[in-house]
């Protein structure tokens, strides 16, 4: 996604030095013209703005201080984080950062390559509105659905959560649905058909319900991906001491679809869980 | 959503003979030109087709053998009941009308008054084939989405249990992460347009979302219609000896809003378990 994302730093005129782990990114952005580095401490050297989006913020913590990026950047830096991050390891970065002179903008986002190529990405940002307003020229160039969630660092990520928290249960109990209905002796395809169409619908039913009635889904989101998230979304709870029961069961759904030996099915296959406990199977 | 019903057969050219605990309905009906009775048995006399819209199964069982619309009928009838009941109770009630030489339908519908006013019902029918084929004609007068789930009375039920299932949780768990951007310190009804407009989307977090952020919403549907309703799922789910840990926990949040004294309330209220554990509300 972060080749995507330069790409259309650099398409609309932006001084943008790119950098990558995969030496095979690197080159595709050179490719389209734009400057890049070998590491994150050159990429990073003197810039006033610095773009992460990495898969984890352990990832994040170890490009800023063990790489060196944090303290190759011009002073008083805007650092938006992108990735999808726990809220309050989000906070504490930021604090840390400032004790360094910088800004963080806590702004995860929504969409895919497919919305980090058509600059259409939902970003879900936080950080006092001086900052975010000196930012939103860039970040709308990568994210034409922008969003200022609050002040404070963390907010973003706690959006980014509660959308997981969603899409997780979704997913779940679309498979508790369909696997009922299988267990009635009715057609799971024709149940999915008639709960497609109905108020009981979501966009994960429709979406993951067609793998859960076919009989071999290809991979397009692992078991294991949600067992994360999940993960993220309950510690998100235990820090603003709020209990979540839905995500709570969500989590122990996958996790019990990954101890049956399926982390790196697709995600739909949740629904073996259910499966499992059917003697007629 | 009788009366609706009965109007569209008699538009259709059959020849309905309709009747309802309120009269005001069989005079609507009775003005629309339609024949009309004053009891349930006399609106059955020498009919061979006799369709139920009562609320409950109960009030079903009542216009059948305790009012004696049964024993009115032309022997070998066919009976489509059309409310949302338990699928064991409609199952035996099939093995009771059948000692009585009649056939029963287990046809439930969604859609509501307007669906019903249209003869656009889904209606979720479940007989043998012949008996299905022999009424299909008339009930697609009344459900142009018509489905046949099966030949045992009781799958129809089912499916309109999967379709509560489905619905009860996706309202609970938009409440859960609703109250949990709220927690954040995020604006509920920004959190609500962007899980809306992603994945995290349902088809009742966009249709109960709106009145869970807003201060005072109108009562579209009760709470306890949903204490109703998880119930008969979890009903289905002992009958079937089949686990259903989404719909047990989205029936203790609606048990849990009505036990705060909102039975009667808006069903998207069921946020106000989580604001309740609030301490900064």
């Amino acid at each position: 996604m972060g080749l995507a994302m330069a790409s259309r730093l650099h398409a609309a005129g932006l001084p943008v030095v790119g950098t990558d782990i995969r030496a095979e990114a690197i080159a595709k952005l050179a490719a389209s013209g734009a400057a890049t580095a070998p590491t994150a401490a050159t990429a990073a050297a003197n810039a006033d703005a610095l773009v992460l989006m990495t898969v984890t913020i352990d990832q994040a913590e170890a490009v800023l201080f063990e790489a060196g990026a944090a303290a190759a950047l011009s002073p008083a830096s805007i650092i938006a984080l992108m990735a999808t991050c726990a809220p309050a390891r989000v906070t504490a970065l930021a604090g840390r950062l400032a004790a360094l002179g910088h800004h963080l903008i806590d702004a995860p986002v929504s969409g895919g390559v497919v919305g980090a190529e058509a600059g259409t990405l939902t970003i879900m940002a936080a950080a006092p509105k001086p900052i975010f307003a000196h930012a939103e020229p860039w970040l709308r160039v990568m994210g034409s659905n922008l969003h200022h969630l609050g002040e404070r660092p963390g907010q973003g990520a706690a959006m980014k959560i509660v959308n997981q928290l969603l899409c997780g249960v979704h997913i779940a109990v679309a498979a508790e649905g369909l696997a009922f209905a299988e267990r009635q002796g009715i057609d799971p395809a024709l149940a999915l058909e008639i709960l497609s169409a109905s108020a009981a619908s979501s966009w994960m039913l429709k979406n993951r319900g067609p793998r859960m009635v076919s009989d071999d889904p290809t991979v397009a989101s692992a078991v294991d991906i949600f067992v994360k998230d999940m993960g993220l979304v309950l510690d998100a709870g235990r820090s603003a001491k709020m209990g979540l029961p839905f995500a709570a069961l969500a989590h122990q759904a996958f996790l019990s679809a990954s101890g049956l030996g399926l982390g790196a099915a697709d995600d739909s296959e949740v629904i073996e869980t259910y499966r499992a406990l059917d003697p007629s199977r």
